[in-house]
């Protein structure tokens, strides 16, 4: 099916086999398979706040407790393990959910397919996922829609071929024209298809988790997915401190099987949260504390990150707000949080309220991208793709974003002060009044010397005018396409693939045509 | 004269007396007069590196030497300080330099004619100007053309009104329909008449700077002039390593007078410094502590502010990017050997080599502004406005960029730990499930709670349509239109302006009318 389907785009557009060759070649095959920094993570947040924030998420755990609802299992493992549960609300002793946190690991390996794209999570990395959720694309043409499975394919070649990506991210967009019965099938075959990078699970219940797990077992085998984890999943809170049924339900299945989740508070701020950074930042610590001691009760070890998702919003008009300065700081604080912990932790991307890739929109994704790469996040959902608070995965803003992200490992691997680095020949070479461009040392370095922008124009007015004066998003979308024509798709065994398409069409066989 | 021009444009654009009351009541003259941060300056140099950097600076000044041209009396007041001077070369003896920038204060207040729109530069504090130099602008109509006269009053005024910045800077455009020889006087009274915020001296001449200077004794009087900083003005080195005249002129001028300058390496990296950041460090050390080291030969005690401006390049086409990583890194490195060597910081801005205010132009800004703001930079050039490398003043840019400016005193000011930042009380009163926008916590805190765009649009995608789709850029021209309209000039003692008029008329008839 999505063979058929890359071969009748192939070519479709201009190009030929050399552009394509080219393409590839600096597509995401070059990449390192994720970021480690070499600076420290900015920190605004001091220890003594810190610990304020600490004793009052201990608090909010103790005294207002957080609710596990429609699960009587959750309950009796939470009961069990000492909690003080009064109906399905939770409280949690004082420190009994911090000391059941110790067993999450602080760092984990996500195997790809390709164990070359095989990711870190935690400690000094950083990962990037393009966007999650839309059920809208802005499509090549600029025009606002329903996502279809054939954009939600685009999407994943695309983040495939990106170097700026180091995971292929989970419902990059939602594919409307399926059954809600049966997109997850058509969605994790994609992504385990049309890429090899590593690839995030369904979670809209707990069957589907499983679909999850078993398609992965075909993929890796069985064994390998019994003692490795090759799927991560999104399992967000019903904020303020409450965790539905299904999402529990996905999270069971997922750690019993040893997969990771992250267990992440969404919060816009002002309405789901108080409206102010600490107490964002407690409640925060506190839902996602719940989370992660729960995935520890399920099973011990189990990897787990610490999820923070937070937005401000207009007061005036309730529609969330983006880019803005709050937001960061309570990125920041989480971060440092989740370190004090010791959990990996997710947060940030490139988000914005903006509708088309204008002014607004970079801006805004930049003041979000900015603390999450200076905070030290180890996973970033929505890194890519993101406009309209969400509601739309635009593929020009993907293209954009990447070729911004492709920028965050020289962003934080500090000051080179080797020899080379301080470059005193050169400076003895050329001397006052003179220019480096014939140096030795400008001859040996210019190649690496500086980050290269994809997207970015330089040139002058009069050129970028007599090439018909094309704003960036307009130049990205151009670009999609021909990235789309020139797609290849990684190679997969033919008899895991048929492995694949079996359990598929079984599956689909056996569910309904549903909406829910 | 720029009475009668404000008489003229005053109502022409519809919104009435209460719009432009409540575009006053919103305007600058609400804010606050500069940036203090609460929180450390982000730090990316580690101090072994920055002794590294120390250590090559000195052996650029003494080794390799700095030009001093055409300037036989700074070449005896060097030579009388112990340096090495051979032909127009000065060499340092290891030490001398920074021993000599040890007068120089670390902070200082530049007076502006309103006492409440004085600046400290230097310390935990930060300064917005706008852009400066650019012989084009794009207009309100997206027209990009030679600037006028016209438009660089236009700017001073929005500069005036726009709350995010603090400074009216100086040749925030080229008024190219005015000759060179007499162009600096209308520019200087510009910034006097028509705004009330510190503002900027010429530097073309010598006697051009002395021009500012009697202005400015004709809006202060003489004698708070001579004991107090009213003007700070750009010396840009020609680097690498070369002081001309005509900078060292100007430099003299300011400095006897007790005015501020910035003596300001202007580095396209890879051109006029080597291809690397610690290289480029190291030589924007030694240039700066050349010309500060100058200054207090000038005058002891003279304030003075470390500049570095560095851009890196595209090594295929030679030209400037922006909003890379290398120039962050500079950045920030150039901020900690600022702070090292006890004096304020000038860089940074909302910089791009993009042509139209687009996405590129959004991300570039952002990623020279933040690590601005991050880094601490004491006084901020170019802070909104700039394009195209610095070639054009874009008014719709202007106040795109001042709106992201107006967060930064938020991103600055750490997190609130105070009972009230907490809000345990607002999570006790709401609970799981709940929502906090009824908590009392939030009514009393929704009005200052989250930091407001003003040029965002957080509306849905729906009511964006229905308004007609319109990108951020052009909204900000309709602003810059409605804001223009609705300006007053602060008011000014008449027989000051007529004293500033009658030194004007002089001027201009002494000058010729000439193009150098």
């Amino acid at each position: 099916m999505a063979e058929t389907e890359t071969g009748q785009r192939r070519g479709r557009r201009g190009g030929g086999r050399d552009a394509r060759r080219q393409m590839r070649a600096s597509g995401g095959a070059a990449a390192a398979p994720y970021i480690t920094r070499g600076i420290p993570p900015v920190d605004i947040l001091t220890d003594e706040a810190a610990e304020i924030i600490e004793d009052n998420a201990e608090t909010i755990l103790e005294e207002i407790g957080i609710d596990f609802l429609e699960d009587p299992e959750a309950l009796d493992l939470l009961r069990n393990a000492g909690c003080d549960v009064r109906g399905e609300r939770v409280h949690f002793p004082r420190g009994l959910a911090r000391k059941l946190c110790e067993t999450a690991p602080s760092r984990f390996t996500q195997h790809a397919r390709n164990p070359e794209r095989s990711v870190e999570i935690g400690g000094n990395n950083m990962v990037f996922a393009p966007v999650y959720g839309p059920p809208f694309v802005r499509d090549l043409q600029n025009e606002r829609r329903y996502a279809t499975i054939e954009d939600f394919r685009n999407f994943v070649k695309l983040v495939y071929m990106l170097p700026g990506f180091h995971h292929s991210g989970g419902t990059v967009c939602e594919p409307v024209d399926l059954p809600v019965t049966k997109r997850h099938l058509e969605m994790i075959y994609a992504h385990q298809f049309l890429s090899d990078k590593p690839y995030m699970g369904s979670v809209t219940a707990p069957e589907r988790a499983q679909d999850t797990v078993d398609m992965s077992k075909i993929l890796f085998g069985d064994e390998f997915v019994e003692n490795n984890t090759v799927s991560i999943s999104l399992i967000n809170a019903n904020s303020p401190m409450t965790w539905d049924s299904v999402m529990l339900g996905a999270l069971k299945v997922y750690a019993r099987h040893n997969q990771a989740v992250i267990t992440a508070p969404f919060i816009l701020a002002g309405a789901m949260s108080p409206v102010s950074v600490a107490g964002t930042l407690a409640q925060t610590l506190a839902e996602a504390m719940s989370g992660i001691a729960f995935t520890q009760l399920v099973r011990p070890g189990a990897p787990v990150v610490f999820g923070s998702f937070a937005s401000s919003m207009s007061m005036q008009t309730g529609a969330p707000t983006f880019g803005t300065p709050e937001p960061a700081k309570v990125l920041l604080g989480c971060a440092k949080l989740a370190r004090r912990l010791g959990v990996p932790f997710r947060s940030g991307g490139s988000l914005t309220a903006a509708k088309t890739a204008d002014a607004q929109a970079a801006y805004e994704s930049a003041n979000t991208i900015m603390p999450t790469v200076q905070g030290g996040v180890n996973f970033v959902l929505h890194a890519g793709g993101w406009m309209e608070g969400g509601l739309v995965a635009d593929y020009a803003k993907l293209l954009l974003d990447a070729d911004q992200l492709s920028m965050m490992q020289n962003m934080v691997s500090g000051i080179d002060v080797s020899e080379n680095g301080q470059a005193m020949d050169a400076l003895r070479e050329t001397g006052p009044g003179k220019h480096f461009l014939g140096s030795s040392h400008t001859q040996v370095n210019f190649e690496t010397a500086f980050w290269r922008s994809d997207m970015a124009d330089n040139t002058t007015f009069e050129q970028w005018s007599s090439e018909g004066a094309v704003e960036s998003h307009q130049r990205a979308r151009t670009k999609a396409a021909q990235m789309l024509d020139a797609y290849e798709a990684p190679p997969l065994d033919p008899s895991i693939n048929d492995g694949l398409r079996d359990f598929i069409g079984k599956r689909m066989e056996a569910l309904p045509d549903s909406e829910f």
